[in-house]
């Protein structure tokens, strides 16, 4: 059995053992039926189980009320960004966008091309960076916006929002593609929250959207149905062929997920790992530098520069020798991130804490 | 090692063993690099060289001209029924389609939502079921029409098209996602075919474009950029996580395909298939009823009743005990339907046509 490296990677990402480990036992025989589950008719009952638990589990986790419905689409949390205002938009209404970074403002500029939209706050630097999340007295919030949209974490810039924004009546939307299921949340503060699977959740192909049925029904109905979530929510996710390896290993994953602890588990776990992280960051500032802002540092993505460029790519090159790949980061900002989603265990934060110590004592 | 069933699943459906074996024992350890292909970076070397595996076997198995470039896209064919007109029909113009089932009408219904389109051939019947494809006498082409749309083949009512609609010059679009890779084809005379994966190429979770890259950088660019082909053609797919799992599927299934000797070897096996089947329709005419007209039917999807419900379901339950699965009809036609897609053999396809023979000898 090969040795598997430590993956930082910040998604598509590394998936608990066990998920994997399951796929590989039945992969050409799910369940004694002769076949792969990707083998399956997506209409069948075998796999209608599998989508049925994956529901369940999500809905346990994250203790989702009676009055939400999820749904697993396609196409990413990028065709969510058009699908919310075409669903959500009214031709004579606005909606209000926080600006926090790359997502956020490429949902922004979606919804541009389809409606009235307002930028309600905005973190940005010149170059587009961000160091923080904004308060909430920095929201300038229209009262009769359609939905107030915001990205809860942001993987490039290593922020994130720790207590979500009032949105005073208005609908709450949230993209959480890097940070849900990172803690038990109360989603009632939610109208729809969506998240691309491919960092907590699962591999890539599947989205996930969890939304206030009454919002669901409230979609508009003279757009393509493919694009309606009403006629997704009447089918329960299966309109048209829904991506069943890729939910199937959604199930996997939130039964490792529930078999650790759940999301309390997860949240002690990923608090843990975090400030294993920022420990290092904090006791030498001058050699791991962080331009994130203390109560905007986020618990899945944290973010450093080395002195120079130069000490960056060795650090890079040489983690991937030691076992620790993934951690280059995004060409936007540069430096470090060392994405730490839930498949991250504790004990390889530490061994790359270790690790970065010793590094940067031969190069402080 | 538990025995696998034979496989006629209308889609999703059985995938060669060894695509799947490969997949199996690389799937903790993709290439030595300690990871799962699905835990991989879409933006990283590994993944990478995967994706072009992937584009450089269709286009070799397929002998894809320069000028078209393939797409690897997410939603299934059901979102390209939107993507299509809202790419290409103009405000001002209208597109023609053709209806031959129920797929061929949803394209239809969702490009009306859309703008102005005209059915050039309708062979429904009042219950929208088909026996035949139409013939080129039929159509009743608009020679300013924005594009001429049509399904290649009709998973449904087990018919195909086994001569191409001439377009008469407008841009021909076809959906071919139940019968592309069943044989060479002459692509030169469409502009865009398109397909989900799921039945001939790989899992679900994947949807093939290959569209003249003319056509491509001709489409709308005031639409939101998730929806536009132009965008993901100069991405390479890449513009957003693209289901790497699947596309590794899919790679992994067309290098099989090519070690068999690739579409010519595929056109043989499959003419002998479908032979095989309809030698057993026309030997026992009472008892394997067909409505579908000989010119008309499909090599993929076979559709034939029995003389009576009860004897359909009595078939299909003891075939299934038999270890013949998913051969139940469509609710929409009932009978039987024995997809016979590329991963199916000639030996399964006679396997089950000499228990057929002894069902007919017991219940005729």
């Amino acid at each position: 059995m090969a040795t598997r490296v430590i993956n930082f990677n910040a998604g598509p990402t590394g998936l608990p053992l066990l998920a994997l480990e399951r796929a590989r036992a039945e992969l050409l025989d799910f369940e004694g039926t002769g076949m792969s589950i990707m083998e399956h008719s997506h209409r069948g009952k075998d796999y209608e189980r599998v989508h049925q638990q994956a529901i369940s589990l999500l809905s346990e986790l994250l203790a989702i009320p009676a009055e939400y419905q999820v749904l697993f689409l396609q196409g990413g949390a990028s065709m969510q960004f058009a699908l919310l205002p075409i669903n959500f938009l009214p031709a004579n209404g606005g909606a209000d966008y926080l600006l926090t970074g790359v997502w956020a403002r490429k949902a922004y500029a979606e919804a541009k091309l389809i409606g009235n939209v307002r930028v309600a706050a905005n973190v940005e630097d010149a170059r587009g960076v961000c160091t923080r999340v904004p308060g909430q007295a920095e929201l300038q919030l229209d009262p009769r916006a359609a939905y107030l949209h915001f990205c809860s974490n942001n993987t490039i810039m290593g922020t994130q929002f720790h207590t979500y924004p009032d949105s005073g009546g208005v609908p709450l939307f949230a993209d959480m593609s890097s940070d849900i299921l990172w803690r038990p949340m109360d989603l009632s503060r939610f109208d729809l929250v969506y998240a691309g699977a491919q960092k907590n959740v699962g591999p890539s192909g599947v989205t996930i959207v969890i939304a206030k049925k009454s919002l669901i029904e409230s979609g508009r109905e003279d757009i393509p149905k493919i694009f309606r979530y009403k006629e997704h929510a009447k089918e329960n996710s299966l309109l048209n062929t829904v991506p069943t390896f890729s939910v199937y290993m959604v199930r996997n994953v939130l039964e490792v997920v529930k078999s650790e602890g759940g999301l309390p588990a997860m949240e002690k776990r990923n608090r843990q790992k975090a400030a294993l992280l920022y420990e290092l960051i904090d006791e030498q500032p001058d050699f791991f530098r962080t331009q994130v802002e203390t109560d905007s540092r986020s618990v899945m993505n944290p973010v450093f520069h080395l002195p120079n460029e130069s000490l960056d790519a060795k650090l890079v090159a040489e983690a991937r020798e030691a076992g620790f790949v993934g951690i280059k980061g995004h060409r936007l900002v540069g430096g470090i991130r060392v994405s730490i989603y839930n498949a991250v265990t504790v004990e390889q934060v530490a061994q790359f804490v270790d690790w970065a110590r010793r590094f940067a004592r031969a190069h402080a």
